[in-house]
């Protein structure tokens, strides 16, 4: 076994052009190398001396260093014996101690960790790192044409000076002029009428989503979800145990029929009637009111996630289903994730009266209000019209992009794929033929760079034929030709006739 | 009944000085009242010369709001008869309807109804208003002393140029430079060695102990939680269904003995070792060491909760639990909320490796990763040397609050009171007479504007005298003498002899 003096020593390395004093390296090495039970309690250091001529420090570096880990209980000084490491550092170390078992997790996490397996099979984490090239990434907006100098003016509004009131636990229901914004915007964009206190601010969506499965749901309750739908919303819903029956899509959305032939008395439904996530098509009127009926005579709720219901390109927008609702079945589900930017994580969910304490309630357990700052910007963002001209340029913007990506695509890969444009949101879906499996094509050409979502990934039952998403509102016309040969090539490469 | 005109003239009030145009106004109104049922689908409406007369509108104003309804499907023109109501909104309503039953809510959400009303007698969500006197409300700071110059430069750094790595969905685990710098600075100030791999960013303490409850517990698994402890943390425990196992605290903080006695094989442990929510002791060395001997022994997980080391005034600061593991049993949770400020809503989990990836996805299904400014502009914050500079500040100022406030407590009310200064935190403890119930004394000095919280709150087994909770970080020198009399006024209005 090496001497202290030896262990001490090897273990030990100074950085002379670093800003950290000396004695504070000196300090921070010892001190973990007691932590890490390399030096062990009781064993005596090296003279000052020889430390100073070994480490070519000075005694005064040494003094300062030691002087802090004597005050630490780290090391002792006995008077005329030396100086030791700190009995109460004795212990085992544990040097040849066995491999560590996998850790213990719970059930739930190993049931997310292998759901999240199944449907995220093509895709990463990583996709969401701004490393990462776009490519035909859904949800993936146009960053470059954010109105920056208006919102840098908003922003430096509000860190002017310090005050409780924008630094302090915020309002746990959200700031009040935040969400008096919203409910004026729903009103005059979406039909619904309700007042302030009926709006909670969220960090997303997917909180929202996680909110209500367990404010609403018990563990083996049944709901519908979309078949194909929103996977993350699923899983979330899967994660707290939730029974999910699946319910096709038509031509009219989701077929209420269908969910009441499966499962009658589900407890809850989730939906996305302004344009149906992933595949685009508008709830239609006579739907909407079975769904409404269905869930009033059943008294289960209604989820509706109003996505993307801003991008509207063609087509009839119709009101909220929350707006249509006289029996307060509905709640509803906005973000400002997809109209502003992703990482302003702001949401917000509008409940009937009756759910603002409970849901409140179960807020205040899970996590607080979002940050004041952002929600005061926002707030203002909204209040003085920048909100809706943004939506405004977004819209015509994205359905510029869309019908350019679509000629496009439809000139160098009509033949493989059949493209269906979409009256709202931000990507396309791309038919396949009926033989190609999606959920490979995808990932194969995510190795070449080319990034696009499969449909299966979306499918519970697999009814539809393969497609992929294709997202166009991170596409600039100049940029369509450039991108969609990239993908002509992978797919060549790939021994795709194209 | 009344006519379909007189419904419609009753129910609409045009505000001729407002911003919004007439007709719009008229369309948003006809549109809520055919969405409310109140006119029924089917009905005629009157001719737009009556309109025009009844209202006081000209007749372009009605024909720009009808065209918009016709356009939207809410009216319906048919040539030579008139204009309608379109058929499709031809429904019942239900004028009548009976009162709704209480909504159904999940178990778990009636649990936490219950739970909070429990343990939050005395204290009401709306503290959390910026209106709110604070009074001696704890984990209330210095607001007036935060950097706000610096912190606006940063701010405005940040917000220069739309870039889609600041605006796009961030990384999972929080923005790299953030955790890098968290890394620097939890090895140099708790002698923690990890990789910014290790360290992920949520948003807040609360959501960390909610995801590690997910992450490591399934429901019915005991934990073992300080007694008296973190209300907030234990409810979120309790939420997801484990069993509550209290262990008491005396002046070594934990009694892991009696611990070990109730209940040796308990899956986790929570607890706050640099100073004990809320009784401010230091958890001992050799109860660390027996802390993390049973983890090991036992396969058990530790949560560190290390709030307010950074506020530590006297005593011997040690190193974080982690810091001490060679078992890889803990998990540290830091947060900014009291060291920057509560609304930025950061903060921070230092993982064992084995944890990192079943940490993220779990993550992934809740939330995303906080705002990307904020996590940059505190990334900054740190890196440039503010963030230890301002730590350095509110200790030296909270030092000086606490001393002077122990000394004006104890010169009014010394003989009502026993203060217990404390050696870190924001607040100190003020034990009662015996038969005083603090929880009452709390609430009935909060309906006098006083604030203040009953140690009792924080405990599940009453082994305790009763207490209050004082706060010492927001209350300057110069307020001390002022506050405390208003607490002396209404302990004497409540017929205390003080």
């Amino acid at each position: 076994m090496k001497s202290a003096a030896g262990l001490l020593f090897s273990g030990i390395e100074l950085d002379r052009d670093s800003a950290t004093p000396l004695y504070r390296q000196l300090y921070l090495q010892i001190r973990k190398q007691i932590l890490t039970g390399r030096l062990q309690g009781g064993i005596r250091l090296p003279s000052t001396r020889t430390l100073s001529q070994e480490l070519n420090l000075s005694r005064i570096t040494l003094l300062n260093a030691f002087d802090q880990l004597i005050a630490e209980g780290f090391l002792v000084s006995r008077t005329g014996a030396g100086t030791f490491v700190g009995d109460e550092w004795e212990r085992s170390a544990n040097p040849d101690k066995t491999p560590p078992a996998p850790p213990r997790l719970s059930d739930l996490s190993q049931s997310m960790l292998s759901l999240r397996s199944h449907h995220f099979r093509g895709v990463s984490y990583s996709h969401y790192s701004p490393e990462t090239p776009t490519s035909f990434l859904p949800s993936h907006g146009a960053f470059e044409a954010f109105p920056q100098h208006i919102w840098k003016r908003l922003v430096t509004r509000h860190v002017q000076k310090p005050s409780k009131a924008l630094l302090g636990y915020g309002e746990l229901q959200g700031l009040e002029d935040l969400r008096q914004a919203i409910a004026e915007y729903v009103f005059d964009a979406r039909g619904i009428d309700c007042t302030a206190q009926q709006v909670v601010i969220v960090s997303g969506a997917q909180q929202a989503f996680n909110l209500l499965a367990m404010l609403l749901l018990n563990p083996d309750d049944a709901m519908w979800m979309e078949d194909p739908g929103h996977i993350a919303a699923r899983i979330a819903f899967q994660a707290h145990g939730c029974r999910v029956v699946p319910v096709a899509i038509d031509a009219e959305g989701i077929d209420v029929h269908q969910g009441i032939e499966a499962c009658a008395d589900a407890r809850l439904v989730f939906t996305t009637p302004s344009r149906q996530h992933p595949l685009g098509v508008t709830l239609s009127h006579s739907r909407r009111l079975a769904l409404i009926d269905w869930a009033a005579a059943n008294h289960s709720w209604i989820i509706e996630d109003d996505c993307d219901s801003e991008l509207r390109y063609s087509g009839r927008q119709l009101p909220a289903l929350y707006a249509m609702d006289q029996n307060d079945r509905v709640i509803y589900v906005g973000t400002f994730s997809k109209v502003l930017f992703p990482s302003l994580r702001l949401g917000y969910v509008i409940l009937p009266q009756a759910l603002v304490e409970p849901f409140c309630t179960i807020r205040a357990v899970l996590d607080r209000s979002p940050p004041t700052l952002l929600q005061a910007v926002t707030a203002d963002f909204m209040r003085e019209g920048h909100f809706i001209g943004h939506i405004r340029r977004m819209r015509a913007l994205y359905q510029a992009r869309q019908q350019c990506l679509v000629e496009v695509l439809e000139r160098h890969l009509g033949g493989f794929f059949r493209i269906s444009p979409v009256e709202a949101g931000m990507h396309l879906i791309a038919w396949l033929p009926e033989q190609i499996n999606d959920q490979d094509l995808a990932r194969e050409l995510a190795g070449r760079g080319v990034h696009t979502y499969a449909l299966s990934d979306y499918s519970l039952q697999h009814a539809l034929p393969p497609a992929l998403l294709i997202g166009f509102a991170g596409t600039p016309q100049e940029q369509a030709e450039t991108k969609v040969m990239a993908l002509v090539q992978a797919l060549r490469a790939m021994g795709h006739a194209v």
